[in-house]
Parts: C-alpha cells; sequence; structure tokens
C-alpha cells in the first residue's frame, strides 16, 4: 500500500474480551451494521473532498450519538452514578488541538474537543469551567436522561456488586443470560470510540472521546483526551487514537512512540504501533489496541485483546468492519 | 560529565521575560535564597541516600509553600478569582506516574499527585472528584485564605483591566512603580514550579507543580499534569520538568520528544533538549524552558525566554542558582 497518498478513514469502538459464546448474531449484527454506516459516513465526506478533520468529527459524533458504544448517548456510570465524558481532537497539519474532560452535558463531546480547539486559546478544558465556555459557544446539551441508558445503569449495579471499580463499560460476561447489549469482559479497561482520517489533500487527523470506566472514581480522567495517549495526529507521521487501559498509555506515550519511531527511525506505521501494541504497553499490563493511518494512507488496527469493534474505508471502495481478530480481511489489510 | 552517575537534582520556578529593570537586588536576592535553600533540601536528602522520587515531591512542595512561586501559595488567580492548580510526579524507574488537575484547597499539589500514583488505580485525577479523594486519604488541606497573596490579586485585577487572558503569574512590568514580587513580564506564559533528580541507586524522577495563569478561565488545564509535555521520567533516558506556554509543550509532547530523541537517535540529553527547546517549540509559539537530568546524572536546563528562575546541585558540591541567561556558571554547566 506505498505510493501515492490514499484518503481513507478508521474507526473503533472499543476493545477488550469480546466472547463469541457472549455475543449472539443479532447483537453482532447490530454493532457490524452500527460500525459500518458510520464509516460509510466518514468516507462520504471524505471523497466529497471534505477535510480529514470534518471526517473524524463526524464519525466520532456518530459514535457517540450510538449508544452501543461507550461514549455521548450510552456512556458508562461513576460510582456517584454519574456520567463523565471525555474526548480529544487533533488536526496533523497545524498540530493544533483541542480536548475536554468530565463533562456531564455535552451533547458531543468530541464537537466540544474542537471548539476549545478552534474558539479558545487552550488545548484542554474540565468539569464545569469547561462546560461554561461551551455553553457560551452555543454548544447543544442534553440533560441527564438523554445520556442515562438502561443496560449501562444495570452494569454500574453489578459493578457494585462486584465492589471496587470495574473497569469499564463490560459486566458483560459476568451473567449471560441477562440481556446484554455490550458484551465485553468485565476485567477489561476499554469503553472508547475513536477516528482517524486522511484526506484528498494529505492532512491527517484524529479524535477520540470516551464515557469512561464503570464505577470509576468521579475525577479520574484517562488516555482519551491526552495526546500523545489517547490521540495524536501529525501530518509528518501519522494519526491514532486508542483503546484500552487508559494508564497504560499515559505512562507509555504509546501514540506519541508510535509517531516518535516512525519520524527518528524511519520504521513503518505497521511495525512501530505492532511494536507498540503487542511488546511495549504489556510492560504497563496495558491491554488494548489502536488505529492509525499515515501520511501514505496506510491503514493498521492492532489490538492484544481477544476483539476490537472496527471499520475502515476508502473511498470508492467496499466498508470493511469486524470485531474479533481472526477475521481476516483485517490481516490482508495490515 | 559523561561516564559513572552521579546524583543530583535541578529545580526551576518559572521562566519568562524576567526584566533586569524591573527586579530590584532585593527582590533578586530573596529568589535566589529561596531557590538555593530548596535545592540544597533535595540534595541533602539525596546525600542521604533518599530516593529521587522523595527528592522531587520535597523540592516541590518547598516550592509550592513559598509564596514567591506560582504553584500552591502564591497560586494566580483564575479569571473567576479562584485558586485551581495542577500537578504531576513521575517515577522514572516504574514509569509509574500521577498527576491531579483544577484542585482547589489541597496544600501541596505535588504530595496529591504522588498519592494519586501511589494510592489509586488511576494517573489523573481532577477537580472536586480528586479532592475527595485525597480528602479519604489524609492529605492536609487548607482554606482559600491560606493560597490568597496580595500580589497575585493585584495581578488579577490589572490583569482584568488588560482585559483578556493575562497569561500567567507576572503583570509585573506593567507597572514597576507598584511593588510587585514577581517581576516577569505580562506577555510571557509561565509561572510553574518543577524538579528533576537523580539518586545514589540510579533512579530518576521529575515532579511539576502550578497554580496556572493569570485570569484565565476556570477549567483550563495546561500541560503541568501532562505526561511528556510538562513532566516525564525514564530511567532509560531522563527526567524532565517545564515551563512556559503549556499549550506548546501539549501539542509538541516536548518532554517525550527529547526523549525519544535520546532513545530512538542516540542524541545527548544536552543536544536533544536544546533542539526541542530553541528549533521546535518556537514553531508552536512556544516559549519557556525545561531542566532535565539523565541517566548518567549529565544536568541541562535551556530556556528560549529572557530568564528562568533555576538551581541545580550534586551531593558534596556547591548549590547553582540563577535568574538570567547570561549568568556563566549555568554554561559551563551545559
Amino acid at each position: 500500500m506505498d505510493g501515492k497518498p490514499r484518503a481513507g478513514i478508521a474507526i473503533h469502538g472499543g476493545a477488550g474480551t469480546i466472547l463469541r459464546t457472549a455475543i449472539n448474531s443479532e447483537q453482532e449484527h447490530a454493532y457490524l451494521t452500527a460500525l459500518r454506516d458510520i464509516v460509510i459516513a466518514g468516507s462520504a465526506l471524505l471523497a466529497d473532498d471534505g477535510s480529514a478533520l470534518d471526517a473524524v468529527t463526524l464519525a466520532v459524533s456518530l459514535l457517540e450519538d450510538c449508544p452501543l458504544f461507550n461514549a455521548g448517548k450510552g456512556s458508562v456510570f461513576t460510582s456517584a452514578a454519574t456520567i463523565e465524558m471525555d474526548a480529544a481532537i487533533m488536526d496533523g497539519k497545524t498540530r493544533r488541538a483541542g480536548a475536554v474532560a468530565c463533562v456531564r452535558q455535552t451533547r458531543n463531546p468530541v464537537r466540544a474537543a474542537r471548539a476549545v480547539m478552534e474558539h479558545s486559546p487552550h488545548v484542554l478544558m474540565v468539569g464545569p469551567g469547561a462546560e461554561e465556555f461551551l455553553r457560551q459557544q452555543g454548544l447543544p446539551f442534553e440533560d441527564s436522561s438523554y445520556f442515562h441508558t438502561e443496560h449501562r445503569h444495570a452494569q454500574l449495579q453489578r459493578a457494585r456488586q462486584m465492589a471496587g471499580i470495574m473497569l469499564d463499560h463490560d459486566a458483560a460476561n459476568l451473567s449471560t443470560q441477562t440481556q446484554e447489549i455490550a458484551p465485553l469482559a468485565p476485567d477489561q479497561k476499554l469503553g472508547t470510540v475513536g477516528a482517524v482520517a486522511l484526506d484528498m489533500q494529505g492532512n491527517l487527523a484524529a479524535a477520540t472521546s470516551t464515557g469512561g470506566m464503570t464505577n470509576k472514581l468521579p475525577g479520574r480522567v484517562g488516555d482519551t483526551p491526552m495526546l500523545g495517549a489517547g490521540c495524536y495526529a501529525d501530518n509528518h507521521t501519522a494519526a491514532l487514537s486508542a483503546t484500552g487501559t487508559g494508564e497504560a498509555f499515559m505512562r507509555s506515550l504509546a501514540l506519541h512512540d508510535i509517531a516518535a519511531q516512525i519520524r527518528y527511525l524511519g520504521t513503518s506505521l505497521q511495525e512501530a504501533a505492532q511494536q507498540v501494541v503487542m511488546e511495549q504497553l504489556p510492560l504497563f499490563d496495558g491491554s488494548g489496541g489502536i488505529i492509525a493511518i499515515d501520511r501514505l494512507g496506510n491503514i493498521t488496527m492492532p489490538f492484544n485483546t481477544e476483539g476490537m469493534y472496527r471499520a475502515w474505508m476508502r473511498p470508492g471502495e467496499a466498508a470493511f468492519a469486524a470485531i474479533y481478530a481472526d477475521q481476516s480481511e483485517d490481516r490482508k489489510q495490515r
């Protein structure tokens, strides 16, 4: 896939132990359809000569609006039964960036991150101060009932029963007899959505958004809004978005490390991403995955978990969506 | 200074346009004495075979307790006349890290960051959620009068008059006739404290703490609590702490970039730090400086502003403290 830049977009909806035994074909179909529809919308925008920045903003807002994923509507609950969302966006052309953390009522945290980037002198804004700024910017807000989904609330109850922080949006395999819509194992720390894109002009962009971890302490912020950890884009190297154990991505600066290997060692995107996800992250007890596209349009989506909700597409070509590691169209791609 | 590791500690108290015309000899003496006393305390701890982690914790808490510097007591005011402090700490041996942002009443934000690292599963906690966790941990709190200093409040008034965000702890040169205790120019975005150390066991650590920017929007978080931007330590490369325009350090991942150049290009600490501070940061309109020590004990403290409050020391040797760029003992060091 080397040579001339080829526009494209990749998205993810979280990674982890997605047990085939815990997901029925109807659920699988719902996920794959949502992923495919969203990547098609992002790709159509690129086909119309839209910017990578607009494509990732659109794709991540659609993932946020879809209750299947842990971001925006469908976010998980903290231990205080509140919702706290984080998001980031980065423009590879200018390396401008914006991020929000611990926002509670902004309908689309990714658009909030973009407003911080475009309309404030800051990169990161958090909590009530961030929301005051966002209201002034005229961004849409929702009351907490909008974000409340029954399956997330049930997860919180189960997590509380299990005691301690039940990391993420995935109390699923605990009780496969319950009507569980997000079948990810409880020992996994995932539940993030993201998008990366290369547009026809050769510009890269990345965006990431999350509802955090089920039963987390209020105020905990993970890797999502941290540049170089959960989200990173630089036209000289690649656009990347992460999902997984946030603390491991933060301590290892996983995404910036991939970019540094490309820049300073001349490593290919695929090799650098593979090295970081498969070799470095486990040193930090990190599990999860990344999606990435480089300046030539090479796409890679490695993960060290059983599965990752993911999809990718290039304008004019077919969309690809998958959940498990052995779904071979992804292999071909990498 | 190559060869066997030599324990040492370096600290900073902010960088910027420190006009000689705006600082009298009494003020200069007060700063240099404070810097020297604090670096001597940190070095004594290292001489007693204390850890780098304990040395940077001690040095940064002393900088926080000193009202001369914009961190802890002496923090600047937000546009809402509140105080919001951020801090981070990182252990180079394990690359464990902790950080807090937007805390208002924790006496020593650096000790709060360390509590997050040592007593929570998280890396970053922000706002009221963070302070609830810190109270449970038994950390000392102060009411807002403790953090209130007259000169910072006067800066806020002047900043409001000037309209807009008057970045940082430094409305000084605006009116040299006023009794101004922090003589830094208003167009500079600085006002952070930090420490880096190498101990006798060969372990590195870094810590950074800030009161933010005068008249900033509440909820804005700068580079201080961002690993790889305001604070970073890794025994394989170096321990680093930044001060300056936070957004530029965040977008460029300045500190992690220095570590990546050392690791992947084999660049020396001094060369990598010089390249990032003098060449890369200006591309992001970034001004400021860093302090750094590598695994052999090489120390460098480059800055692209007129001055940086700084000091360094090795156990058994004399302490060095300086403000301006032309203070040559620093040059010899580098």
